[in-house]
């Protein structure tokens, strides 16, 4: 199932989406919806049926109930990249990480598709972008299995990692440089692990590819994650309870701004373009 | 003002302490009382009345709206005992930080004074305390300039930034180390900033203690933060709105367990006790 959050008449709703039209569902939000999937199943859609072109599509979970756990150095590729530009600080000259680098994201920075990324000129010279596939947490659960991983996955989107690069290095810890708002786009859709996921493995095989405008920067195959996302939700889940509609977004591979010599950040007006094979399209234009 | 969230016969409330007595307010939860005050100044006891002693104090916000920040090697001692201790990976080196190190513990972390401390057996095997003053924003605000600063801090309490060492270590980036559940003891009440900072001025210089059971092992005055309070609210607040109910620990001075040589860490049994001028003493016994 492929669920939108969406306003319409200044109203937010939340839809099921089928091709080009969505319909409404009762719940107020999709962590409503989650969490009652979780006890009875998928939701009916019983209510109006609008064109999506007609609707403003917002993020799937326009304000997750805790920071967005992410993933850094999860690609071989961008792990390299990322060390030989000189901006991580906090590796100590490792190339490849042994453990799961995990940081967060406050929920103030989700914004929608079509939503505009701010430029935060006084905070930052240095803007870069990140194309993730981002886990949605169903059943909640601590000290998970990685194999039981996948009976807590209720599904995906796509996160679009914005960073910082000055503030990232300038503050070690990566919180700052990741934070800011608007820095963490979210979208355009949520959809079930069943839909993406067809075998019913935690470990989906999907294309994925970042353009800044016109132009090709990262094409990747989440099969080639560095830590699978059993092995994620298993070292984060371990004391640490895991929640429903909790987001994972599970690390970017190569081809970001600084993988570049000299690196090349983003500016005003730039449009940055992730399609994830099975989910969807996610945009949003540099202010 | 001195606030306490408690529950008494199965309730959860909100109340004034006043000497050994609390008298409950109408609000629901702290944070509405924060929201409130920023519109229309104090609450008004005028509720039951209670002795302390009657009542299950929780932590001021049990579940604070989003992750808690939190500021890493903000005493001189401190960054110094933790740069030579081996277990900072992420600092390249240099024994004083340039920049505030801010990460982030999730709001599940969070338990009330006397709550107990899980020991996390199978996750970690190098289980730390670090004692913090944490300020609480009341007026919401970005960019704010540290001569305002103080305009959005109402008040104070006490967080216990509980550790687990090795993985802080094995994961660069700090928050697996720091987000456990129960990994935040905070309380015992919330204090408004006009009552530990008549000044009027944003920088209180409170005296820190911490105690594992009867050893003295660390004493601080927070006027010794490297990073004061303005210029940690200033650096975090920089292209990040700051929300009424957040939750800042400004970090910890010397004397946590990797101070010592050898490191000396929390073990079943062990009780952690924090004293703060002015706003009260945070006691949690490890499981």
């Amino acid at each position: 199932m492929r669920l939108a959050t969406f306003r319409v008449d200044g109203v937010v709703r939340v839809g099921v989406v089928d091709g080009d039209h969505l319909q409404a569902v009762e719940a107020p939000d999709l962590l409503s919806v989650l969490v009652e999937w979780e006890q009875s199943g998928p939701p009916e859609p019983r209510g109006q049926v609008w064109s999506l072109a007609a609707v403003e599509l917002l993020a799937p979970l326009p304000r997750p109930p805790r920071n967005v756990f992410c993933v850094g150095k999860n690609y071989r590729d961008h792990a390299r990249e990322f060390s030989r530009s000189g901006y991580d600080r906090s590796a100590g000259g490792e190339e490849l990480p042994s453990a799961p680098v995990v940081f967060t994201k406050p929920p103030s920075a989700v914004v929608g598709p079509g939503a505009t990324i701010e430029r935060h000129p006084t905070v930052t010279k240095e803007l870069d972008y990140e194309a993730e596939l981002a886990v949605i947490i169903g059943r909640p659960g601590r000290d998970i299995a990685p194999e039981d991983a996948h009976r807590h996955v209720w599904g995906y989107t796509i996160v679009n990692d914005v960073t910082a690069r000055d503030r990232q290095r300038a503050h070690r810890q990566w919180f700052l440089g990741k934070g800011l708002d608007s820095f963490c786009p979210m979208g355009p859709v949520a959809v079930s692990a069943d839909e993406v996921d067809p075998e019913g493995q935690a470990r989906p095989a999907l294309e994925l590819s970042c353009w800044v405008n016109e132009e090709l920067r990262q094409r990747a195959n989440t099969a080639d994650l560095l830590f699978d996302i059993p092995t994620l939700i298993a070292t984060i889940s371990a004391g640490l309870r895991l929640e429903t509609g909790d987001v994972i977004a599970t690390g970017t591979p190569a081809g970001v701004g600084i993988g570049f010599d000299p690196p090349r950040f983003l500016d005003r007006g730039d449009e940055v373009t992730i399609t994830i094979s099975g989910i969807g399209t996610l945009r949003n234009r540099v202010a």
